[in-house]
């Protein structure tokens, strides 16, 4: 249900608007040193802000007003021996469950308060509500994308034990609207903005390393976990590997060397590249006028959406990619 | 590892060459009917025969010579009350599991003896000899679409008892290379054929009648669900649903309102519709030739392969369809 | 590995001298009204603390002066309506992860500064140590009966759920060394704690109200289920039911009619009795004489021990109880 | 439902009266090699029968005319290479699942015709019916504890698993009745025999060889595994280790040393000793008496029990510790 991987089990929480979001990580060896100065980038690359402390086009203003600090609760311990040289920024794991949250300090519960009897287009509003007999209004509860900041914790965690085994992931948008030159993404996506309207995008994801003997040749092929995880994520639509669709209009004897990393549902040992595709953002201002919900422009500044939410899908890709190699590997 | 779904858990064994193929299938209800004639067709779907008993162009001979014969072992007893007007092929299911076998009455474990030093390209034979130690060599083992014969059982038991509930669920094929119009897709594959060659395939699969409700919101999404089933079948490089990778070049306000039937993870009551891409066959005479395998005109003669793999994947698309669903509702 | 059962999930996490200990309970329906008061009562019970906040002879300190406050971070809201007439204190859950956490309050890692490089006699200390390389020395870290509160939560909600359906778990303590007199079981643990020593017991649990049909055929049976719940208990060494050990010795012409409420692994609908035996403490002044530790008696002033675990263990019992019921149910 | 570990993931099925039962074990390492004597002389142990073919006193009749012949359908292969010197007799793991099945031969259901529309006293009859709703009552279907014989072939070669890794597992009945003296079993079993009545036992079981370390520390505790496991028997009931409930009368300071090979739910490296008790069958001329039904004497001729199902538990306890240690190791 909220429970992702058996071996590297990790349990996601939180409401969108509620207390705090967080995480249990269950099943990491102890004795790993976790950098949390690269946790704190990756939640920075899944707000959608850079470096320098920027937003990046076309991101939603909550994203950058919540600062993700993550409060560690348990299975970790800081070690500051100087001895072993290690910064005080390092924590080390004890092999219990690693607890963390990250507090909603932007939470708004108010600002949703026009809602409770609206259902948006493209949201899950009306199939929770049927689903589960009670509404969570405030800001999508769980289906809210803030969700995936546990994601990309657990994620991290799990990519710093790969690195550690030689074993790389490493995704990146090539595709936004029609756009395949990454120079030209940020305008395309400020133009889609200007409009009131969003674009979708394609993400592309290498994982380099990985051994040969990674996934099980029936169900639990290596491609259907990590299309599971994939397909876990918000506004995914689509998953590919090796010649994906693109590869059905050539012959066996054009594409038959291409593995796509993984024979039989085992990797081959050579690079795994994936595509997966992000619908737009469907809360847009545009869509609201055409709801002729009233005021919707001061709503939707009151409100917390992406132009394209693709970009910051890019961090979110690669940390389910890395609990998806956790727990088969 | 060879067990799908944990409600409706289906555990699939069984050598391509072995002495059979089978599965256990259990957390059906009891008092269940079960129509055989249904398993018999979608069996010879599978086995690229029509219903005259033909085979379907561009099938490899062993499917066809292999009646697929299912000999049930638990879990149904056979009811042949009058008043209850039950025909005989009707099995009643008991709500323990239901083991069934399928002897495999063409094995030649002898026609692979010229595999047991040579690795095929695009089979998985390098891979499983270094993961496991020791090389069933006979015809790819469990890594043999064979395999898949077992899945179609298990998933017409799970359509009957999903009909009974107002739900179906269709698939079939929408392109073979670049043709669309299914009047041609005969000829274009016997053209590969002739040409000891092999093409690709799309199947679209539409699910009609779910309710609203099927589906976890965070990792246990209806769609990925959906996808790992699908992508664990040999030989499948992608999944999309609704919009899928194709609506990339859309905007939001074009294609907001496209569901595809799901909405945060969770069925909204509406069709569902996905397609999947399968690759071309790997072992043809033309990639034999290619790496000079001396002899191989005879060895094709002996060798089973099919020239478009993805014109017998549609019933085991829908299986494993099926399988998903009654294990998620 | 940290999460008990499938359908109703708990995820417990914490080391009893970290900063917090914890739950996540995944599963539970939306719209389940939680009273606060009941686990807060719960919680007194396991902490030793009799309604007037005094302790229960031979408890440890640590126990009463931990308040053992929750704090509720994901899954339930406040419900404050006046039409619903509901109190303040309670809470509705929302369908999602309810996710909670207890301050460690009185952590005084410090205390056991002095166990950093001793093994306790019946401790897990040294098998910890060998299992994970790394040792959390403060109190046992994860092997701490502290870990039981965060049962005692989830095992509360699980028992108002319980009790909408009509079923009631009571568990008391009927033995404590060779005394079966209740009223003469306070006299006997002081007896024990004044000898610096300590003492076992024997807990009867009933279910009453499970209706006929809990329970699987074969492996999950009802029984198997309560034994791996039960057993999972710090310092449990037995589980019986029914007949027991002590039906050994009766003929089956004696015995037969006795079900113990439970028929070939299912629930008949008669009450369900079950025993479970604790043992001693093992950190005993005593022991620690024996085992010639210095100071030992300063340090068992700091140290943190039971005369007699079996009576905060009443409430586990029940807790656990619940939980292995609610995910079969 | 009849799956027990997912390391070893062990599926059981069949009726005790359909065409057969058997098992898939699925995670068997590849290259293991199984000796069929092994199993043989396991299974001619839970039949009550001597290496002679002799019956055991009070075995019921069937038990000995079942010779429970296994046959291996997929997951393993015979090796007759005389360079590797093994006997016919072995087989060879392929690392995939590994299906058998025992043929019913003495299967009878016209025996039980007379039971359609009785309930017998101690059995699970009528909470089969009200579960499942449609009633097998051919033997007690699934109830019956012919299913057992599956477990002792898995469980056989899991005990060849572990013996690779120097591990062993010796049960036997240490009391029958108030009868602690083995010599004199044989004897009280056949006066209860004679008698149309029945007895339980008690089971010890010991474990040598585990090393420190199997088993988790909080709720997948190495005792409650092997609890969940030993209950999910028939007729078992209760289980305990160590000191087990005999230690209640035992302050601290007098069996603190005894750890029954686990310490915090994990192995310490000492021989873990456990202990379970079986009850009396129900089934016996004297219930069928006291129910008056009519020619109970012809019926239980025709019918098929043991004065002391005990004596054929021994190598059913075994196996099952073997599965659920290869699932934990």
């Amino acid at each position: 249900m909220n429970t992702f991987g058996d071996k590297w089990a990790f349990t996601s929480f939180g409401e969108s608007h509620g207390r705090a979001i967080g995480g249990v990580l269950d099943g990491v060896p102890a004795g790993l040193h976790i950098n949390i100065d690269l946790i704190r980038q990756e939640l920075d690359r899944r707000r959608g802000v850079t470096g320098d402390g920027l937003p990046v086009t076309g991101v939603s203003p909550r994203a950058v007003r919540e600062p993700d600090e993550v409060e560690w609760l348990s299975g970790v311990i800081e070690i500051k021996n100087e001895e072993l040289k290690i910064k005080n920024e390092s924590l080390v794991t004890l092999g219990t469950p690693i607890a963390f949250i990250i507090r909603n300090r932007d939470a708004r519960p108010e600002d949703y308060e026009w809602l409770r009897h609206t259902y948006r287009t493209g949201h899950a509003d009306r199939v929770y509500e049927q689903k589960y007999g009670i509404r969570d209004h405030r800001g999508g509860g769980r289906a809210s994308a803030r969700e995936t900041a546990a994601r990309v914790v657990a994620g991290c965690i799990a990519k710093q034990q790969l690195a550690q085994q030689g074993i790389s992931i490493h995704a990146s948008l090539i595709q936004v609207g029609s756009e395949t030159d990454p120079t030209r993404f940020s305008d395309t996506i400020a133009r889609y903005q200007q409009d009131g309207d969003s674009i979708g995008g394609i993400i592309e994801c290498t994982i380099t390393g990985l051994p040969i003997g990674t996934g099980e040749p029936i169900f639990d092929k290596l491609q259907a976990h990590l299309a599971f995880a994939i397909m876990s994520i918000n506004a995914c639509k689509g998953f590919e590997y090796g010649t994906g669709f693109g590869g059905v209009t050539q012959p066996g004897s054009a594409i038959n060397h291409i593995s796509g990393g993984i024979a039989g549902g085992i990797s081959d040992g050579t690079d795994i590249t994936f595509r997966c595709v992000f619908k737009p953002t469907a809360s847009t201002p545009k869509a609201f006028e055409e709801l002729k919900i009233k005021n919707y422009e001061l709503k939707m500044n009151k409100g917390r959406h992406d132009a394209c939410v693709a970009t910051r899908a890019v961090p979110v890709v690669e940390a389910m990619t890395a609990l998806a190699l956790v727990n088969l590997i």
